[in-house]
């Protein structure tokens, strides 16, 4: 028995935008299953800005994808054949398969999915990495608790907007702190966060001031920067501060001119005595299932809730790629490959 | 019945280094204590290079002494009488009394001293603020375990020096920093730590580079500045940094030129996934009882070794203090004021 698979590949490295001829369609004949390998069927791609650097030639911490090769990207998948222990026919997975439509993978590099903790597609998102990110350093990192004010960078990002919705369930209030109106309406009104903080307005620092209260006992921390420094005084003692990005400062390749404010930070946390804590989610991984728990139980009563941008067809792939480097997407872009059993 | 007491008052505001003058003995008749007050008599007084500040009437973040009155200080004294609850006659005390031989203070604001755990004298040092200080840094803070690899910056320092020896009683490295080739001696030879590297050398990075073998488990913060910078790219994953103090930075009125390291902190706490945390010991007073039974064992064991230099007659409490302004003291400044008792 042979499969052939459809696959989108990098046939040269874009320039600017991808076009189509950078990212045609191929098709390839695969192999059967070896021992310890399954056959999977992709129902749900999920496409994310950090594919474009996998196009490209330049330097970064991941390797780049090769030429001929499918473009990187974990997906939602069903069995079709498993000669894997633990995998069987009809399961549902989660992988990290690329742009195609079928391929065969080792067993051990999938994860089984419970279809009835929430709908299959979200475990791209609010019940994949960005949900477990936000989960892991407000509860585990954060330890939040009732009645703490909670205030978020990257408000309407993907990890953002969960914090401020695990805030609320938590019996916290949320501050979110985003760039431009549009983003601090929806953290607002479709995220429910008790206000949302406009950095880029000339009164930010005041505004925040004001949200700020009688000040923060968590600051979750995505952005670094002039945002950064202008909460960090506004912490209460034995604040806390999971560190979980630093936007502002990813493409530095040397210390920025002064001031230095390496002083002010630390007076910060000596001064308050605040808890200062880097994390990556995937150290944390004994905790997964209590968040896998938690979060189904938040999306079924309503109490979190989250976008999906869901369309069809990878043959459109590139095109739906383009939009989402665009901003045209609202809410997490997934592309449906193949039929979802558990709808 | 009434008592004279013998006092070093502040008759006028220093210049430079403290006078006879400036510092003259006066007498004064007190009162009997009243209800929840008691009569000490000061055994042993602390001189400690803070008090040089209290002096001045520049402004601190403590209150500056007001002529005519006692300069402040910390003392072990025994209760000569008491009209306190749970103080009795004879009770071994640690007080702030300033420098007199005798006074009258609230019960409260004494904190009783089991003679049997030490020497009474180092209530003012390695069994007071100092060795209380290393010990909720390392232990509760720094979550000291056996095999870890500690640095501590001031190494030769009243805290520093404790660090080290805890966590070599805890099974752990202990490796100093300090500056110059008699404190780094010191902290090897008298405190027995595994290492000290010497900042003030040329090769400081190289050395401490060569001293962090595979990576620090605990930095014991107290400077903050170039040792901060250098020692934070050496830590392991996971590592925790207690934050107690920041020598370097303390005089800073504003933020000093650049380049700002403050992204390199930041990218150093988030990549490497570290705890840092910043505390005042007298948040954990919870855990004082067992700092003072471990301290008294490690005492009397030998695991933990301290200098005193204790010298004799209150009236010689500014030659003694201006001996200890400029370094001429070996070990911690005691003043001994009146007997023993538990001698």
């Amino acid at each position: 028995m042979s499969i052939t698979a459809r696959q989108i590949v990098l046939a040269q490295h874009p320039h600017g935008m991808p076009t189509d001829e950078d990212l045609p369609l191929r098709e390839k004949t695969l192999d059967a299953p070896a021992q310890g390998e399954v056959l999977v069927r992709v129902i749900y791609l999920s496409l994310d800005p950090y594919m474009r650097g996998r196009m490209s030639q330049a330097k970064s911490y991941a390797a780049g994808v090769e030429i001929g090769q499918p473009i990187t990207a974990e997906s939602i998948c069903e069995v079709a054949d498993s000669k894997a222990d633990g995998l069987s026919k009809g399961d549902i997975v989660l992988a990290r398969t690329g742009w195609v439509d079928h391929a065969v993978i080792r067993g051990e590099d999938c994860r089984k999915i419970d279809p009835s903790l929430a709908p299959i597609s979200t475990h791209l998102g609010v019940m994949g990495m960005p949900g477990f990110t936000a989960w892991v350093g407000l509860i585990v990192h954060g330890k939040v608790k009732s009645g703490d004010r909670v205030c978020v960078s990257s408000a309407a990002g993907a990890v953002g907007q969960i914090v401020g919705q695990i805030a609320k369930a938590k019996g916290a209030t949320a501050i979110g702190i985003a760039g431009g109106p549009e983003k601090c309406q929806e953290v607002e009104e479709t995220f429910g966060f008790d206000a949302c903080v406009d950095y880029k307005t000339g009164d930010f620092k005041s505004s925040l001031e004001s949200a700020a209260g009688d000040g923060f006992d968590i600051y979750f921390e995505n952005v670094g920067g002039d945002v950064l420094f202008k909460v960090l005084p506004l912490m209460k003692e034995f604040g806390r501060v999971p560190l979980c990005g630093m936007i502002a400062w990813y493409n530095l390749t040397s210390a920025p001119e002064g001031p230095d404010m390496a002083p002010q930070i630390w007076r910060n946390i000596l001064s308050k005595k605040l808890t200062v804590r880097g994390f990556i989610n995937y150290d944390d991984i004994e905790h997964h299932d209590a968040f896998l728990q938690d979060m189904s139980g938040w999306l079924k009563d309503g109490t979190v809730k989250y976008r999906e941008d869901i369309r069809d067809g990878l043959e459109n792939a590139p095109a739906y790629f383009r939009d989402l480097l665009s901003g045209g997407n609202r809410g997490k872009m997934v592309v449906k490959v193949g039929e979802d059993p558990t709808e």
